[in-house]
């Protein structure tokens, strides 16, 4: 496992905050993947009781090369403890072992450890290094760009947290095949995503080589991951703490965050959400009349195809659109409680933009499960 | 009120994220001091229980001009409710008035409502902007410069924060008037530090005016507070995220935030911790053979002229000594459980280093009360 095969880097250019995203085979206990990043005494491993008795031991032992203090901090598993309480837990165990403000984290796990590994590396003292591990295509395609850190609250998904940039990532691709298949679809929601939004090239190609992505055909998770951060990497560059542009790449999460905060976190995968708030945004991009009918099912067998809802959850039996409606206004993109949504401005281009309640009413009715 | 008397103004250059402190009489509830801040619908006011009687409503309605909706908030007073528990209860203010992320949030309070509201800000949707309206010397000449934002963790104080910079500070010196003796004379240390750490003039400056300092008179205040700004202005300039330099900002806060630790979080106020550390601190420089005990002599003068005290706490009958080096080795400055001090370097110069355990016993033996 020490050779690197099919090894692909995409740099992350932030200035002083660039970074190096490493993806391929045997990744995960290669030494040579972990050198460059900042040395440093002691090493924190958070990752979460389902991960940890399969990579946590493997980690740890390439690790004690560069540190003389490797421990691993194994959180529960699952979005419904992203939260300050479960944070804590990895504030705890720096503080009990005198962690100093050199300590490196390693976030090993999906897209809830990254995002609690990273937030807590950017307050630990204001701020220690930290190197994302990620075991979940989700994390692989979605986290490993943008710099974004956060826990849930009560009120809304991810509403306290930090933009703060990792020192590397490392996508060893093996791993995905651990991976329940429902996981895999779930990150495939976001591969798809930047076909619409971004490049329609990468729409042909998953048409073509979804089968050989749902077997965890390295060659093609390989193409699925650098292709999707590299659109991500030029979209956050131009526009890291997200002012404008950066907001594209939310297409289907407002009406995603929706689903899964109406159902409670952990019922829905943010993916599924994803998946099915995406057939939501392009029958709405129909709607204002940006793209035809064929685009929205061309984009719906696709979703299909991946193993995806391609309907909306009903949240509220007497009033569903207006559940919606509500849990949307307090969405992070929401301004003066003006829902903000991306829309499809044509195949490859994406726009944000209000629109009228009626009109996303009539989208709600249409999509959702009866 | 409306006229800007003695009004001064430091700026602060980091780039993109610069801004200015305005530094005057009856500048709280000015309308022209707050031009130039951000826009935005919604002005969440953070204070605490004390301040916000005194000062809230002022500053409510010179707000109420450039926001139309501004809400106050009032915290538990006091360094124990520097807590997480504490900062949720501004997420919670926020999330349940639908505050977006152009929201601001004003700052009305001394360090720990500057320190916490600064890091709710830094937290809340991943940063919106925030004004500083310090109501303490301490915070006025310590928290306005730097982007030191916190909370503390039972197990150390400011452990978990960010560095995270305002759209502006406004120090109204009027607002001094209603500080409790004690409380002003805490900010006296911090304004003591910048002459053996940087400028002997001032120290000269300082042992002319202390009474008129502690008489609240605006002119000495306005000069206080401006040469601190500009010292701590030049060092955080060179060295915004306390790698190296930044660190000669904490003399005496080493020695003092064990005190502070080890009596219980309140138990001191932060600037008498401050006090007795910097006697502490100077004579640690003094055993190195770095200053002579005259200078040790001047600066714990000039320290009791403040009304602070100059002898540190006893923390452990048994072994004073020990339990200061076990609450020193925790603090963020310690490197692999190596102490670092801040030594006076010469007059009017600092710098940062180790020293022998027995050293730091013996100093410690000699600085504390029986």
């Amino acid at each position: 496992m020490q050779g690197i095969s099919f090894a692909q880097q995409v740099s992350i250019d932030l200035g002083e905050r660039s970074y190096p995203i490493l993806i391929g085979s045997g990744l995960l206990d290669d030494p040579a993947v972990y050198e460059g990043a900042k040395p440093g005494t002691q090493a924190l491993i958070v990752t979460n009781t389902v991960v940890a008795p399969l990579y946590a031991e493997r980690l740890a032992g390439v690790l004690a090369r560069r540190h003389s203090a490797v421990r691993t901090l194994a959180l529960p598993d699952g979005e419904q403890f992203k939260t300050w309480e479960t944070l804590n837990l990895v504030f705890d165990a720096l503080l009990s072992s005198s962690a100093d403000r050199k300590t490196t984290l390693y976030a090993l796990g999906g897209g809830v450890v990254g995002d609690m590994t990273g937030f807590a590396a950017a307050c630990y003292m204001r701020g220690v290094p930290f190197v994302q591990v990620p075991t979940t295509l989700l994390a692989q395609v979605d986290s490993s760009v943008g710099g974004k850190t956060a826990v849930n609250h009560p009120l809304g998904k991810n509403m306290i947290g930090a933009f703060y940039q990792p020192q590397r990532v490392v996508c060893d691709l093996d791993v995905l095949k651990t991976l329940p298949p429902r996981e895999l679809s779930a990150g495939l929601a976001e591969v798809i995503k930047y076909g619409p939004i971004a490049d329609m090239g990468l729409l042909d190609w998953l048409e073509t080589n979804m089968e050989a992505l749902r077997a965890c055909e390295i060659s093609a998770l390989a193409h699925a991951v650098k292709r999707s951060c590299q659109i991500k990497a030029d979209v956050v560059g131009a526009d890291e703490r997200e002012s404008g542009l950066r907001a594209i790449l939310n297409f289907g999460h407002t009406f995603g965050h929706a689903i899964e905060a109406g159902m409670g976190y952990g019922a829905w995968l943010h993916g599924e959400g994803v998946g099915a708030g995406m057939v939501m945004a392009a029958e709405l991009s129909r709607e204002l009349g940006l793209v035809d009918a064929a685009f929205v099912q061309r984009l719906k067998a696709l979703i299909h195809r991946a193993g995806l809802p391609t309907r909306g959850a009903i949240l509220d039996e007497n009033d569903n659109a207006g559940r919606y409606l509500q849990l949307m206004r307090v969405d992070k993109k929401a301004e003066s409680g003006e829902i903000r949504f991306v829309v499809i401005d044509g195949p490859g281009r994406a726009a944000v933009r209000g629109a009228p309640d009626a009109l996303v009413r009539a989208v709600i009715d249409r999509c959702c499960a009866a």
